[in-house]
């Protein structure tokens, strides 16, 4: 077993506040680097404020920390390659540099057997023009790189949407997909200690407005026996590929009752925040565990459970002063400033029925 | 409701670190005033590090703070009214007062009407043997203030007893006290918001070693529905009494089934730790919302659950990792420097079993 103390994250968002939270009753302290001084991180351990390319910031982030881990996948790799030159960092690079492009990630899946969506990467015009009529409309183009909650993604469904999209989009790296019609979106959440271990939580089904996760619940509908199975076996296959340690989120479209994988992450994730109250291990104390070499803890749920997310201004006083009176509803507050299309909070259900689902959906932004 | 930011914390020892753990999701700052620089609840807030009789170090700690809590009992009942000559302090010093002299806290109880063991106070070595002779031993002698874990005190089981529990706490303010040969201790733990509502956490059942606690357990052995609304009578006449806003606890002897009260403290309480796991809402929690005004928690065990202290020095880190690899059980680790007495961490255990239950206790110090 490892005897980190300090761990260093790169980023300082709400993920690192929370694996914090996490992580600091196991005995640890925290550091973060994030380029904002308002990083939500900053309550909770030594805040660094400095930019990801900057050799400076990382030379100081690193001096004193033990272990150093990720909240997003956005951070370079050759800032990970350099910490890695002096310190443990979990995940590895392999993990980031597998997921941070989606030319590559497609390819991956695909190399392993994983069932995903039909796509091409386009370097310029003709390429994509080829590209739509090979796949057919409708298609989704993405940038190949720093996508994320519905950004950088441009709709294909006539050939009037072919200019708008590529004026949008165009110039950089690009992706395009099959536009799946499909009947849910799920996720599952699986983490893998330092010797090996494996660990998955259930399918979580997510609802996205805009681009952006609504809301998880557990269990999925439709999701029995076989569909976690083939959840765990992708999720299983990735981390082994990449050596990958700490948790790790694949999401999927369902199509017939099949899964199709839509794309990963090498972190924690947003439709695993259910876990803090509704699992007997949440996936930010499981990611420290991974990470630090100690056991990992059961991904069980204690009950059916669901997160909803608030984002771009923050409840009312009344409403949530509703919604911390029913049974089994926590608030979680990442202390951002609102702002349209952001996550600044989420409320997780546990326990509770569809009618507090629905009064916690309509007193919860989502702007 | 109130809009409180920040949380100021009398105290920054293990119960202010989890305060903030779990305020800090509900969107929280937290400010600590403590004696000691290493106080392990400096890593989740500002640490003002000063005396609580020291009017400069109060000045700067209610600087910027919107209400003011407490996480022990010995805090200075003027440096309390002080601050709240300012701003608002929950629990109200009338709380303090009310549970720092044992002598008041027996005269409380009896004038409620919660059953306490007899007891006289002591002022001189003719009152003691007085009060001896009246008790009748075996007694037990208590300072009257600034008691906790077993400190200032001793039992006198024989006349040649007499002399040297006097020569050790004589010259101080007394407590001569019966001495009960219970059964078993259970405490319960209540909660009272803002607006007055109250809830409870059912009874644990604790074991101590040493004046120590070394365990709790949930369902406490014997503890039926007639004792827990017992308890919680008590509980809420002694909250109402003293108007408190927050966590509140009693500590009762059983005595051929019946509650014989020991002591209360006005703060969240070691025998509620397994709350942070076992508990819909945690003691932590519900402080929190207690004080900022907001609704309370449901206080519902989700499970049976136990905790047990590591107390004086930590396990080894095979102990920890044998022990996190048990489902359903977390490490806390206070991140204080061990020495023999301290407490400096804990485990929880949801919904293990007997055998798991006596392999913490042989893994867990208690020194």
């Amino acid at each position: 077993m490892m005897h980190s103390r300090t761990i260093g994250v790169l980023g300082g968002g709400q993920l690192g506040r929370m694996i914090a939270l996490a992580g600091i009753p196991l005995g640890f302290r925290f550091r973060f680097l994030d380029p904002s001084p308002e990083a939500p991180a900053g309550d909770v351990g030594d805040l660094i404020v400095g930019s990801f390319d900057d050799i400076g910031a990382l030379e100081k982030f690193a001096s004193g920390v033990d272990v150093v881990t990720y909240e997003f996948e956005n951070v370079p790799v050759m800032a990970v390659e350099c910490l890695a030159s002096r310190l443990a960092v979990r995940p590895e690079a392999t993990s980031l540099a597998g997921t941070q492009d989606r030319f590559v990630e497609k390819s991956t899946f695909d190399a392993l057997g994983v069932p995903t969506t039909r796509y091409a990467a386009v370097h310029s015009r003709p390429e994509f023009d080829a590209a739509i009529e090979r796949i057919g409309m409708p298609c989704v183009v993405k940038t190949r790189r720093n996508g994320y909650d519905g950004k950088g993604q441009g709709v294909i469904r006539s050939m009037a949407d072919v200019d708008r999209v590529w004026n949008e989009l165009g110039g950089r790296e690009l992706l395009v997909e099959e536009f799946i019609r499909f009947d849910r979106e799920v996720s599952i959440i699986g983490v893998r200690g330092a010797d090996g271990a494996c660990a998955f939580y259930p399918l979580a089904e997510n609802v996205h407005e805009r681009g952006i996760l609504r809301c998880s619940r557990i269990p999925a509908a439709g999701a029995d026996a076989p569909m976690q199975q083939h959840a765990e076996r992708h999720a299983r296959a990735l981390m082994e590929k990449f050596g990958h340690i700490g948790v790790f989120t694949i999401e999927f479209f369902v199509k017939d009752a099949r899964l199709v994988a839509n794309e990963m992450a090498p972190r924690v994730h947003n439709s695993g925040h259910w876990t803090i109250e509704g699992a007997v291990t949440s996936q930010f104390e499981n990611h420290v565990r991974a990470i630090a070499g100690l056991p990992l803890g059961s991904c069980e749920a204690i009950s059916a459970s669901a997160m909803v997310n608030i984002v771009g201004e923050w409840p009312g006083d009344a409403a949530i002063a509703e919604m911390l009176a029913m049974p089994g509803v926590h608030v979680h507050n990442y202390a951002k400033s609102p702002r349209a299309g952001r996550k600044i909070g989420h409320v997780t259900l546990v326990g509770c029925g569809e009618r507090e689902m629905v009064r916690v959906l309509e007193l919860c932004p989502h702007v």
